[in-house]
């Protein structure tokens, strides 16, 4: 057997200051980590590079060991132990019997405090028949001397690393280490990166290791703990990279007698293999080569293990596309123009990025994709915030589950509801219905301000006796064109008629409203610009009426005086001059409005003067006034509320979207005590005839939420002083068992029940299953109180309220100018860019888009979707403005140099 | 200083075997857990004992200490150390400067494997001036002699004991331990449960402590580790807390010279208290006094602490009911009616049991409930799953937060896909598409059999080229009385009008349907009875079509052959006669049923072969049929999917509740290939003529969600030969742009753009912002897989697929012969009660429904809802059968013996 010994000089790498590589994918990567610190990961490390090298064949072709933080170095060096270890247990046991070459290509533990090893070791073995060449590359990327964790030796000798730094250069050696001894063959290279003490372990910054490294999100190998306590340790440890998103792929433990490692079997069975390691001798004399050869079986389970957890991983990625393709039903996708390579899959997401899988030159990575269309306009989190969702989503969902919520109360929903009203409803709301998404919160919206229209139009009073003929009164919506309120019927009712409305879409749909079309302003040549609707006269407006220096004199209340305040307040009163004869049938009996920017509708800025005018003229005439904030509340335009924007408030206004930080659907409709009112019992509305409770009687009742029953004597027969609602249930219950006694008059019993029904016909009807379920109250209640928190949110400006600029104002103008742009508008969260049509040609510009947001996703690697030609960004409150100049510039970049042949 | 030991002797208290017990809040009750073994959970319970017992004044009265499991008994005894040191400690420190006197009055550690020590001392010391007896009571629970884990020691000394013995046995300490020192004064007595181990080393049974203790759901004191690792260990102990719903009131550890207290105080700022004690001694031969004097003033602000955690939690409590009732707007709820000590606060759940705050005879108690409405249907955890599911929702919130949906692929989605289309779409469905509720999930199933329905009838073709023309067409549903599908407008518009439907709830619903009223089936008298509506003849019927031996003969397949089916058949056909008219403009465009039972009806069983009849005469005429199994779905009935019973599949269904096992809203619409083939671009509907598009040029487009634009020649001007679908987006985008050059005809790029349009207004346009979001759909996996698996779900028949028997046949049919019943309806995990009514007075039977409700209620621990004067109890599909009988039984004698004045 013939044995050389090489020496090579590998010159030492640059590394990017920023992580966003993509992965590679086609070689396994795990990462290490520890139950506690002290239960061997290392030599776990050890004995499955070992495995890996020693395997036949030429794959693997190398394996690279990454200890990306080491304390009490030098001393103490783990990468070196791999370095002198696992060379010498081929030797010891598998050059006799494979004929294998190894080379240690490098073994430099790379320090910076320390200067790097100048010499980088490669060894070779040549074994008897065919050579195949391996490689161990061994490497330290930080290291200190005290042996403490990384954030204490960090700190106590003065060089403390930024997350970021940590991560880059992870990534960039994770990146390089796939040509490890790729002249060699085409064999995988394992990459280990065991990371330090136990998996919550600060690193140097004061993070914990799980979240430092999450958004690589290696699979995991968990090296549990085999003493008295560890199983307990072990499950912890579990859970607290289960509560990070991390795939556990196999539990490795010593035996130390106590059978931990078959509780942990039995316990984990179905979810993760579990093996068990032969006892770690505990004489330091020790050199383990003995305890090595006994573990190699394990360490090859070990490695069958990842392989086959890998594999199953990699199979299932390359599948999803198709799967996807075939079962699922996008919505609003034509599927026929879905091509099943354009799919993405998207394996996780951490923070404001996705990682996507993505096949390029053949090569399968792992992404990360900044999700500028903020995962359609619901996004929030920061990595921060999501780890702190995460963690109350399982308290949450551990604590409560789902409860009943009509009658009854839990700390989530109701905490959401004092929040809410001290916050987005302040100062003029003062209850809180939920429901499940911004639709049926428009829904519920409606209902209410028809009920409160109607009441105070005398509209149910008025009628006459039969349902017939209030069905021949038509409440309809006051709103505006190019407004959206959601894809169930009545909300698409309170919508203009538009594609999205066709008789193909819901034959249903008939447009129950009377729909305006708004001045709407934006950014052009680097000016506020109004742009007016063909029923203003452009003569009319002076120029100081129509451009304004900056968007804070658009929302300037000054304007409420000027010559444009008066262009409006006459068009609304004509529009609703229609509907105020007292004859007609037809009644504007709501307005709803998208305040300031209407989202779907191409993200345009309407005129708030317009919108306030509009809302002092509905108020003027009784009118409930309705904010859809599902996609504008909530800080998405830089403020808790638009109301602020506005500057006037609703009678009722809907969130949803953002409310629950961006994690979980929930839905809130929040109102003043007025329109609560008028679902009252005592209210105007039991001036109903019996008449009008027919129907209520000649069908099965649909009783799903039946109330407490209502004593309420007969109002003519026996006058009562008491008030029935103020008595507990139990004594109404004898007080109408001795009325009934006492009257034998079967006619008072059915005016008590049905008493009880009519109550509860004034009652709102509306409601879903999980109504005011604890993880979305638990969500919003974190997320509202993160967002205005400015130990969180380092965007806030806590004196004024609002965000500070996001998306950088010189880009914005610069962009604004740009000759394809047509129009920007950049307020709070969102820059939206609308390009240039040609002529008339809306349709070659949103061409345009489609294929610069092709481009921005292959080559800049941001996930945008387009509204028709309009392109935008959107990120979450907490969002550090640097990602987004980072973005905004590369779509600068994109539009700046885009020049499609004409 | 007098000082005198007094010797008493205390009788053994007797406790009961299962555990509902309410337990009382009045006083402080902590939880001692670990975040690993050898921490010092004992030190830290003997100091606060300690601590609390020092304190001026009468309160606390006393301290009672319960270490539930111990092992290596008796040489360690946990209990016992604290009967000895306590008093120590009070003597060493304490009567010298305060006048108080200390019983302590029961120090057994009463132990099934060893025979109880029969002796109890107590000690008391007078001290000077007033005297203040206190008491401490130290107790074990259970013990083994050998030093390993619960779950070792039991099975290796044969004594394992059953979690519900356990849970049963400290549940009667804390009760009794109420009136610990209570003949001496008024004060609290405060309660220690010290665990084993870590927060998840196994009990005796090898559940998890964590787990094992989670009914209590007592607040906790976590007890630190200050070695090296041990902030890791630590938080993941705090997350494990977390998992099972624990709020942690203070963490304290150890000083062990690392400052991992620093960095955890920094960590869990504003979250929990951490408290650090002095390094304790190692050297065995210590006697702890001096190092407990040096420790009091941590215990001191440790015992505040835990002071301030109870006052805050309890005063909380008591204002909810109160904060709740003017905050919230309940569904379905008319707050008159609702009288503020009426509001159940719901402090959580565990399994199918709620703990809510009562207050009886003046004592306030978390008392458990069982969910009887199965919080409105959403229900399927029992404690086990609900576990997994809040680990499942921390993992998929850590993991994806929520990522977009359309056009891309995330594991969540995808896997629940392949378990719905694999399970209840099994064999006919091919196509999920996801929504939030069931109600959205009925708007849509409702857009998709319009569609249908109009292809293949012809209608979009038919009907011209105006889209005015089109909206004279009215679609209407078919439909049965008393079904309920949703409180949307789009949903309600397919039920039958109801007070629900009434103008004053909705003034634009309509009732756009034909609606026909369905036989039913009852039990009455141990018989399964049909009960037939007005249009069939009594006589009709043979006596053998009316009266069934059990449910199966109904479900019985051969009754498709009975006269029966003639008479259904007749009917049918006869009501869809009067819109086969071709000239007629109203259509029935689509059935739509709850199959087998209508919940919110009422819980009426529909006779399944009226049913089956409906939708063959459906087919017949190409009318798409919709299931709605929002509530019957998931093993509601018995059987995954209702398809199943009623022996007839359908050609879309909705699914929602329990679909994600009862925790979070997601709904799921279910089709065939050929619904789903309505809406792509390349069916009929690409034959719309250019005209019907329209409205989409005239108006600002809501396109939120505009698609890859496609490429598609005139077709009359330069047929082609390749499917542009089948090429790359980037490959389409040049040869557009060849074909451009070469062409220079504007009419052919605009055609291209178009024909990207009109596929999309063909497309599906109905998505909400959380579509398919992950968290619901990892919640759905879980739950979907659960169900069906039968080592996780004990009442399930794996050769059948079906649910074993839950509600007792016996007592069922005992129920249905009451004098009061009216009918009874069990099936699956639902038992359902109607009450007699006098004569026609239904309101009178549903007044005793109301009052038996609030016996279950406020009696038995049922919290069930009525359904007008049907009582209802509905559990999960993997409740115990136990349970139910338990719930059942109550519920019999509760009805058999209510007697209410005539």
């Amino acid at each position: 057997m013939l044995r050389r010994l090489l020496l090579l000089h590998v010159p030492r790498r640059h590394f990017s200051s920023s992580f966003s590589s993509a992965l590679p994918l086609s070689s396994p990567t795990f990462a290490v980590f520890g139950a506690n610190t002290g239960v061997g990961k290392t030599l776990v490390s050890a004995g499955l590079a070992a495995s890996l090298l020693r395997s036949h064949g030429a794959s693997p072709s190398g394996v690279l060991y990454l200890k990306p933080l080491q304390t009490g170095f030098p001393a103490d060096s783990d990468a070196e132990f791999l370095f002198r270890m696992v060379p010498s247990l081929l030797r010891a046991s598998h050059a006799a019997h494979l004929a294998a070459s190894l080379d240690i290509l490098s073994a430099s533990p790379s320090v910076e405090i320390l200067p790097p090893l100048p010499e980088e070791a490669a060894f070779s073995y040549d074994g008897e028949g065919e050579v195949v060449r391996k490689q161990l590359s061994c490497r330290t990327l930080y290291a200190w001397r005290e042996a403490v964790s990384p954030h204490l030796a960090a700190e106590r000798e003065g060089m403390v690393v930024e997350d970021a730094h940590v991560r880059s250069r992870l990534a960039a050696c994770l990146v390089e280490g796939e040509n490890l001894g790729k002249g060699d063959g085409e064999g995988e290279v394992w990459k280990l990166v065991e990371t330090a003490g136990g998996v919550a372990s600060p690193g140097p910054s004061g993070t914990l290791q799980c979240d430092l490294y999450r958004a690589f999100r290696l699979p995991t190998i968990l090296v549990g703990d085999g003493r008295l306590g560890g199983i307990s340790s072990t499950l912890s440890a579990y859970e607290t990279l289960l509560l990070r998103g991390y795939d556990v792929s196999a539990v490795i433990l010593e035996d130390r007698g106590l059978s931990n490692d078959k509780f942990l079997l039995s316990y984990l069975r179905n979810r993760v293999p579990v093996l068990v390691l032969p006892p770690i001798p505990e004489d330091p004399s020790d050199d383990l080569t003995d305890w090595f050869c006994e573990s190699s079986s394990v360490f090859g389970l070990l490695k069958d293990a990842l392989q086959s957890f890998h594999s199953t991983r990699i199979q299932r990625l390359i599948s999803m596309q198709r799967k996807s393709k075939d079962l699922l039903w996008w919505p609003f996708t034509q599927h026929n123009l879905v091509h099943v390579d354009s799919v993405t899959v998207i394996d996780s997401r951490c923070g404001e990025s996705f990682s996507a899988y993505k096949v390029k030159d053949n090569k399968m990575t792992m992404t990360p994709q900044f999700d500028a269309c903020a995962s359609w306009w619901t996004q929030g989190p920061d990595s921060n915030l999501q780890i702190e969702l995460a963690r109350d989503m399982g308290y949450a969902a551990a604590r409560y589950g789902h409860v009943m919520f009509p009658e009854n109360a839990h700390e989530p929903a109701l905490r959401c509801a004092e929040l809410l009203l001290g916050g987005v409803g302040k100062d003029w709301a003062s209850r809180v219905h939920y429901s499940d998404n911004g639709s049926t919160a428009i829904e519920i919206a409606l209902k209410m301000a028809f009920r409160k229209f109607s009441l105070d139009h005398g509209i149910l009073v008025d009628s006459g006796k039969s349902i017939t003929n209030e069905r021949n009164i038509q409440l309809k919506v006051l709103a505006l064109e190019g407004s959206y309120h959601g894809d169930t019927l009545g909300a698409m009712e309170a919508q203009a008629p538009s594609a999205y409305t066709s008789f193909l879409q819901h034959p249903w749909y008939s447009g129950r409203g009377l729909f305006l079309n708004p001045p709407t302003v934006f950014i052009r040549n680097e000016t506020c610009t109004l742009s007016l609707p063909p029923w203003i006269q452009h003569g009319h407006l002076s120029p100081g009426d129509k451009c304004f220096p900056s968007l804070a004199e658009v929302f300037c209340k000054t304007r409420d005086s000027s010559s444009a305040a008066d262009l409006y307040s006459t068009y609304i009163s004509q529009q609703l001059s229609k509907y105020s004869l007292s004859s007609n049938r037809e009644h504007i009996a709501a307005l709803i409005i998208e305040p300031v920017i209407q989202g779907a509708g191409g993200m345009h800025m309407i005129d708030p003067l317009f919108q306030r005018v509009l809302v002092q003229e509905c108020r003027n005439r009784k009118i409930p006034v309705i904010f859809d904030e599902v996609f504008t509340g909530f800080w998405r335009l830089g403020v808790e509320s638009t109301s602020e924007l506005l500057g006037c408030l609703p009678d009722i206004a809907c969130y949803a979207k953002l409310m629950t930080g961006g994690i979980v659907p929930l839905a809130a409709t929040i109102t003043t005590e007025a329109v609560f009112e008028a679902f009252k019992s005592d209210s105007k509305t039991q001036t109903l005839h019996h008449e009008d409770l027919g129907p209520f009687y000649s069908c099965e009742v649909p009783a799903a939420h039946l109330l407490p029953w209502h004593l309420q004597p007969h109002p003519k027969k026996k006058p009562c002083a008491w008030d029935a609602s103020e008595l507990s249930k139990t004594s109404m219950f004898f007080l109408s068992l001795i009325l009934l006694l006492l009257d034998s008059n079967l006619e008072l019993n059915w005016i008590i029940t049905r008493s009880s029904r009519r109550s509860m016909l004034t009652a709102l009807l509306h409601g879903h299953s999980y109504t005011a379920h604890a993880m979305g109250c638990s969500a919003a209640v974190k997320a509202i109180q993160w967002f205005r928190d400015p130990s969180k949110n380092s965007n806030l400006d806590f004196d004024q309220m609002k965000l500070n600029e996001m998306w950088d104002g010189t880009l914005v103008n610069q962009l604004s100018s740009l000759p394809n742009v047509k129009r920007v508008v950049s307020l709070g969260t969102l820059c939206a860019i609308e390009l240039k049509a040609e002529g008339s040609d809306a349709g070659y510009a949103s061409l345009c888009a489609r294929s610069l947001i092709q481009l921005l996703h292959e080559e800049d690697d941001i996930y945008a979707r387009p509204l028709g030609n309009v392109i935008y960004l959107m990120c979450g409150p907490c969002t550090a403005k640097d990602i987004c100049t980072e973005q905004l510039s590369k779509v600068y970049r994109r539009i700046s140099s885009f020049n499609p042949v004409h």
